[in-house]
């Protein structure tokens, strides 16, 4: 009998998180699974390390009959906690992370826990997807997302998936029937403004708490995830995680900066 | 007299560091300087926004005639509070951070707060600059990268900086003699694998503590912002906040993954 894969399921919800629950039900169908999740919500914590203070590991009994971790850290130190203490002597076949509650399509991927979970596993050669469902709520309908998670679990196990080793998917809020398909797509060219909510505390001191809204400065462009998300279809990008911008590097190669010591 | 420009300053190692002294007294030679920088080191902090609790900001009288705060959060929440909160009338012409104590070259971008806060600028088409020395320590000697500081932020200022308007500038532990100009680069191809330190607090339980050892894939590459600083030059990266992996687009699109519903 060949050996199952190991995957190592992970997110940024929190071990508690429905998504990650959906995710694992998927997953568990392929191969031996080993979860290593956040203990608490780590949303928008990015590629964020702890270097400053300890991290814990505990064993968790939440899902029945698979292996599985609370950690005290952000979703990247969940996955090197697993690569180099739960994992150790084990070869982690793929790293999926997620269902995230709400999209992390266009610019939400560099403020995503969930994608740099993903990020952190593929940098070290690790075949990665990162899956989120563009529903914020706690109680969302994870079961559409579940057929494409099966999809892109089947491919990335069967697949070489090439130098691009992660995988941003996202999946609209529709019912499966209404889903179109996945796209292949690029990143669009989006931010976030913020808005602040400006109010006083109990002892009269000021705060300040961080709200958003979405900026797509593309939305016509048919080769984006967001278009893609917004018709119907579930958004697949390759990601990198080489930051260069390789339009400029001439337009910076090209300027004297009049270096004298 | 025609206005002159409003610079803003952020860092990852706190307001009280000795980086952000020494890119203050050099950003204030060009322009109104206006510092908004953590209360509390914030390093390895990557992207990440504080969403689930309040935001303090207070006047900070640290730096002499600068108008200056210090924010209970992260640096993406310094940069978003400054365009805001604190400049909400005023148009910020540069935004520069650092200096930070450590080199944020190669794959350290991708947890680097100085540079993730610089990020945060230029997504909403601020020109930014993060500047970084590669001398780990609270007391490193500043004054050779003040040179370079110095003939950047003139540079970006003067020119338009084209699409990208995101720098990242690494200036090795060099005395100002030894430094042998600036070389724009790509990001190198480089990852940190993890270790950690096991041991167990007073009360008898594990904890894990992340170190980490730094794995350049490609040290003969000399196009690499690892090598220029190998070799004694200031390494200058254009950056993108763009993730799409072009190089995978086709193999991607060429899939078939057999959708039913």
């Amino acid at each position: 009998m060949s050996k199952r894969p190991l995957i190592l399921v992970t997110n940024d919800d929190g071990i508690t998180a429905l998504g990650i629950r959906s995710l694992v039900e998927v997953a568990r169908e392929f191969g031996e699974v080993i979860v290593v999740a956040p203990n608490t919500p780590q949303s928008a914590k990015s590629n964020a390390l702890t270097i400053s203070e300890p991290l814990r590991l505990y064993k968790s009994d939440i899902f029945e009959g698979i292996e599985s971790y609370e950690c005290s850290g952000t979703p990247v130190d969940c996955v090197k906690l697993a690569k180099s203490v739960v994992c150790k002597d084990r070869t982690i076949d793929l790293c999926v992370s997620g269902i995230n509650h709400g999209s992390n399509a266009s610019i939400n991927i560099v403020y995503s826990g969930t994608m740099s979970a993903a990020m952190e596993a593929a940098m070290t050669g690790i075949k990665a997807i990162g899956f989120s469902l563009c529903d914020f709520s706690h109680q969302a309908d994870f079961s559409a997302a579940q057929h494409f998670v099966r999809l892109m679990i089947a491919f990335a196990l069967e697949n070489p998936m090439e130098k691009c080793k992660l995988l941003n998917v996202n999946i609209p809020k529709l019912p499966l029937a209404d889903i179109k398909g996945i796209k292949t797509c690029r990143q669009a060219n989006a931010y976030w403004t913020e808005n602040f909510l400006e109010n006083k505390d109990p002892h009269g001191r000021t705060y300040y708490w961080l709200t958003g809204q979405f900026i797509n400065h593309e939305p016509d462009a048919e080769d984006t995830d967001e278009f893609a998300l917004a018709n119907g279809y579930v958004s697949l990008v390759p990601c990198s995680f080489d930051l260069t911008s390789q339009q400029s590097l001439e337009y910076y190669r090209n300027q004297s900066f009049n270096f004298t010591t």
